[in-house]
């Protein structure tokens, strides 16, 4: 009963339906262009021939250069939405007299025939993959384009429904994966640069862990992964889980289970989140293969420290002046060293207060604290690379994801705005100069 | 990389967070009752809480007695619909000034609540067959209380972007398939009813066929299947089919390929249409598998010809009024006989002519002459069991699917009406009595 | 990197090869005989031609009529044996000089052609299932045809290397094992006949389990498999176990396992043992999986006992002859009652002390006590069925499998003759009558 | 029904037998040496000490140095060998006799029991493993050591029987194979050294292929692999293949598939042959999987070429000594340039006529004229790497796989002795200098 590959019947049928395709007149718009392309899917009725326009969308895509995309996307901003008359009038109807009849009438109305396109789109094989692929070059053009956001919202409101996460696989990665699922880690790893095979083995050893989600749609695809040591203590510097020898005993005796790199890989997926999930399955599984674990921490880089240090703010108080102005631009470690105690002060208000619009400012503490982690230790000259000088002045953190804790501390940040913090990092927070 | 469980791993969050709730108090709403699990369920902000009151809730609906069920379907007709007063504004403000942000801001507005509610209870372990379950029931009350339609509405819309046919499996089944697999068949099977296990297992020898859907996150529910007799002529009977001993040689030899039953198993995926994309695909799979095949063909009932025949019709010819006063009630074969003639007539009228909205009225006719099938041939005394004689006199029909031809066939269909016929079932029609 | 298929291949070549054997003249013999193929295969150098002529002889055997197939054997036992001469010269020049050389040479003309003869034939596709069903057939044969003793041997060697313990494959049965599999089973169950799939079914519930040993040279067909109840009190009677109702929370608190039943599958197998192995995999299998058991016991047949008692022996004590005297041809339960108190006096002794050559007699004591279980507990009117009562009277016996014991038992049975028991068995062997 | 891993629980048997073992007395011999475990092995009879005493050889075989491993195997070879005196009274009693019963007590007299000991040491989980990893150290000895021989042969004929070629798996090895299995290929590779995961890769993409032979009992260790590359004209030299950018059509027009290197990864399955055998199935799967290919063709070295001409033969043609020379000792292309003439003719001479016992004399024309392989073409500068312009002047040599006639080729080799070559071969062995 091995499944049969669905995706090679969709190319033979787009196959087949291609060749439809070159004798009959396009259904609408011209074809050649993604443009013409998309107005005449939305204009079909026939199956076959149906997919095979959603195939050649996503080839066009592929092909399509850069600069055309914009235009593109310029297109499905303007055409496929609402019409706002039409609307309008079911609106109008549904307030005067709410029942089955005009809610469903309305909600035809109001949902953007965008999401119709994207949903034919991907009746062809592999689809899934170039939409994703899509949203990624979206994305990009975001904050340039504001006219582009509502095609985006139809993007991400597809996406939570398509990547609902009862659907996603997590899978163990280690060095018996596939070799073309292993070069994607290397590709994809965001946190702590992969310097090739010999680097990434290390990663998968007897003493290290891997997980991975991945989607049945895109199955040789990783949407996020996770990178774990099993140690002894809680691991304060990222150089020595990157280089440290094999613990052959591992398994039978590791007491914590560091968490030191989460990646996204899809620009595609941006907000639909699974990190979350992930570790805290991660935690559930490494629970049950190495029952010795009681500790399951991150140890987390502090991206935004520097930037929130350099920038004034008006009613701060002295001691944060003079240290902005202590600071040298590039610091060494040395020149860091004469300024502990007020950089980890510092860091600590930093993590502890400056908040965004009602969250921690810090994005990474906004997530592992939003997954109900709590703050556990303040670590100095944890990460002397150049980008962890630069961003946070050599230090990272540990959050801990404690099971009985987590959905206390989820709630409590969201209801009452309180961030869960050992006892260590509110002391740093409040030390004397 | 052995995919984990996902299911095993959020059976457990949803036990740890159960635990919670019991210690908790419940966000919104009284727990307890499937409509106060609903109303927490759109309060919660925590993941696992969420996970486990999904949980609940999936529990909760099983064991729901039928008559409480309606109840629980009105509530949701009742509350979680968009709010009038707030979707006029957005749709006024659209109008207005048609944008992103007004766009996006309608859509939110427009978007039953029910949606966001049917997507968290998909969070929960096993709950995409929960979901199913629970759309089966609201079908069978359909028709008695209108006011649900916007509910299912809501259920068929999320349906259908979840079961999108790129994320669905086909698996060709056999007596190699597990046995809880084949059991379900037994069950499921809804045109010529299946008698035990040597009648299964007659049904998947060498000579014969049968393909599956699946979905991944109903691994072991067949969503539709399709039964395939591989033989030399064109079947004109199913009892020939059914009792047939095996041939030895048909994977070698055999010109046609007969689709003579074909099942949907899910009642509650109403709507949501596989059997069409099935079969071209069993097509193609046995065009690969067994190259002498030439012809594929269906033999099918015409579940409708009796009802209408027996309906009079206004503006109707003499002959059919004679027809139907000559026909008894319970007709035998033999009343039968004398009639043939007229009875073919009618039939091939029924069948060429017979329209609902736009469409042919038999529901057979209409879903093969839908995916592009070519009306082929009428056959006399082809289904001589009480419900074949019933509601048909006992004829049956065979549709075929000549891949070169469906997209015409289907395109003409929907534009201009046409209905795809061989002659002979034309002069049929034509035939003077 | 899935497997592809060798058997596929092989018929592939074979194919080739047997065009090939149309055209050239047979290497020796005659072609059309068994005899004249295996005279062939040995004078085979070329590949794809042995494979051809290996394939011919698997086709040839499954089409002989059983008639025939006596006078093959006697062929396989004149023929293919080492030359006497040769062997006794090649002993005489190792025991002169006892070395490589002639310890090799020796080897070569004592090993009999018939083992090269079998590797051989085991070149072709499928070939392990045509040797298994060869020796099946042999074995049947054994008691009336003494002179055929030196090709079973040959067979056997060769069995005990290809199903080397280390090769199998140990599969747990369950419902969602292929449905012909589980035909298999049906077929194969030696001890409490299975009556149809609703009957297997009950089987393999929740409160049941199975495990099955395969070779991957025969992945379909099962070697033996013994079949579990998870239950709380140790059974006294195998028919509350093959009726009792289903227990939905067996795998979270059953105390013992009854292995109620285990059957070789292979009679061409036979003297190759697997079942001792496969039980004790399975205490284990089950241990790990239902964490609650602290009991795996047998509920086994005695199938030797009334055969015994009906046959007098010169020095036997006096109540033993009275018991003989006094049990009825066909006994009824009733009639059995009345002699309780001897009939377990008399079964305790037979399972403690009647020995065949230095062993148990009974053949089910000598293969448990063999593999180190203990005698446990002797039950009164626990198998009622005609095939209980004729051999042991109704009574059953269970062994248990205590991990910490089995060693020292096996060891003390193999080395001071000394039979396991617990001391109620003992017991009864010593009661006063 | 996932197989339960049996190498799994025969590790907890083995642990739990282990602990057994260190409370009993050694059954014979000291244990703690391999010696003495072994002795102990053949003395024991409970199955659990068995497989802990053959884990313990295992074991303690992994841990054995260098040179403490000759005299463990002139143990082997003293001991555990048949008894000279028995054997030779067997013999006898056969000759005098012949039936099963001599025949049969022949045989166990004659079988080394040293087979038996390496079939219990294969008892324990992994142990395939370790005995091939014995294998291959005494092999390393046998040239030093005659008195090994004998030992070599129970290995040889052990495994001979284990690998049977029906017992093996195909596997299509790609960059979707898992990387713990290719990191082997880079290692195994014998013919043209793998330079890292880029240059692996290159051989892996579109245009090439690679297969490697199995075996159940040594899942993640290739036996023998072959790589394949799909070109359009027969290929000359080797530095093409290697570096020639990605053809991403061949699968679509190839009509030549080049073996361009075959590596047997085993040692310590030394003649035990499998390249025959996956090159023909390979030549098949390619046949149906690239439709397009018509020749089937190796690039090979001709290893024995120089060292063949750069010994004088006493009846040698005057040209030969000649050429002899002329040669450089560490020739240059350019010298080799000037010899062109006479080299091509010596070569195709050598690979014509030079004989060992019977065969030719070049091991790699041996395994592939043995195979029904027909000498195609010499290619003159064909690989320029240091060894191949030491081992061959840097001439290569291709052999066709014509399935038509390779049987026939290899029947006429063995039969009459005559080679398979190309006209054009014979006539570079004929012109005049």
């Amino acid at each position: 009963m091995r499944p049969i590959s669905i995706v090679h019947w969709m190319t033979a049928v787009a196959d087949r339906g291609r060749s439809l395709l070159e004798l009959a007149p396009p259904a609408a718009g011209q074809r050649g262009s993604l443009e013409g392309l998309c107005r005449d899917l939305m204009a079909r009725r026939g199956e076959a021939t149906a997919t095979a326009v959603a195939r050649e969308i996503a080839l066009a895509w592929s092909q399509t250069p850069d600069e055309r995309r914009t235009e593109f996307f310029a297109t499905l901003a303007a055409e496929f939405n609402p019409d706002p008359e039409a609307v309008a009038a079911a609106a109008a109807a549904y307030a005067q007299a709410p029942g089955p009849k005009t809610q469903i009438a309305l909600f035809r109305a109001a949902e953007p025939p965008r999401q119709e396109l994207l949903r034919r789109i991907n009746y062809a094989p592999g689809a899934t993959a170039a939409l994703v692929d899509m949203r990624a070059a979206l994305v990009d053009r975001l904050a340039e384009r504001p006219e582009l956001a509502a095609v985006d919202a139809d993007f991400e409101h597809l996406f939570s429904s398509w990547f609902n996460r009862g659907f996603l696989e997590i899978r163990a990665i280690s060095w018996d994966t596939p070799a073309s699922i292993l070069e994607k880690l290397i590709r994809y790893e965001a946190v702590h640069e992969i310097k090739g095979w010999a680097d990434l083995r290390r990663r998968l050893e007897h003493d290290r862990r891997c997980f991975a989600f991945f989607h049945p749609a895109m199955p040789d695809e990783p949407l996020v992964f996770v990178e774990v040591a099993l140690v002894n203590e809680i691991s304060r510097d990222i150089h020595t889980i990157l280089t440290a020898p094999v613990d052959g005993e591992a398994d039978r005796r590791a007491k914590t289970a560091i968490f030191y790199s989460i990646s996204n890989c899809q620009k595609g997926l941006r907000g639909i989140s699974f990190g979350s999930f992930l570790i805290k399955q991660v935690v559930d599984e490494l629970q049950r293969a190495v029952p010795t674990l009681r500790h399951f921490v991150t140890l987390s880089p502090i991206p935004g420290f520097t930037r929130w240090l350099r920038t004034p703010s008006p009613d701060e108080e002295p001691w944060l002046a003079e240290l902005r102005a202590a600071l040298p631009g590039e610091p060494t470690p040395e020149a860091l060293a004469t300024l502990k105690k007020p950089l980890t002060k510092a860091c600590a208000r930093y993590l502890l207060s400056a908040r965004g619009p009602g969250r921690p400012l810090d994005p990474v503490a906004r997530f592992h604290l939003g997954n109900g982690a709590q703050l556990r230790q303040l670590n100095w000259l944890a990460d002397l690379s150049a980008k962890g000088i630069a961003q946070s002045a050599g230090m990272m953190v540990n959050y801990a994801y404690d099971l009985d804790s987590i959905e206390r501390n989820h709630e409590r940040l969201f209801d009452q705005g309180e961030i869960a913090a050992a006892r260590p990092v509110r002391a740093l927070a409040d030390q004397k100069l």
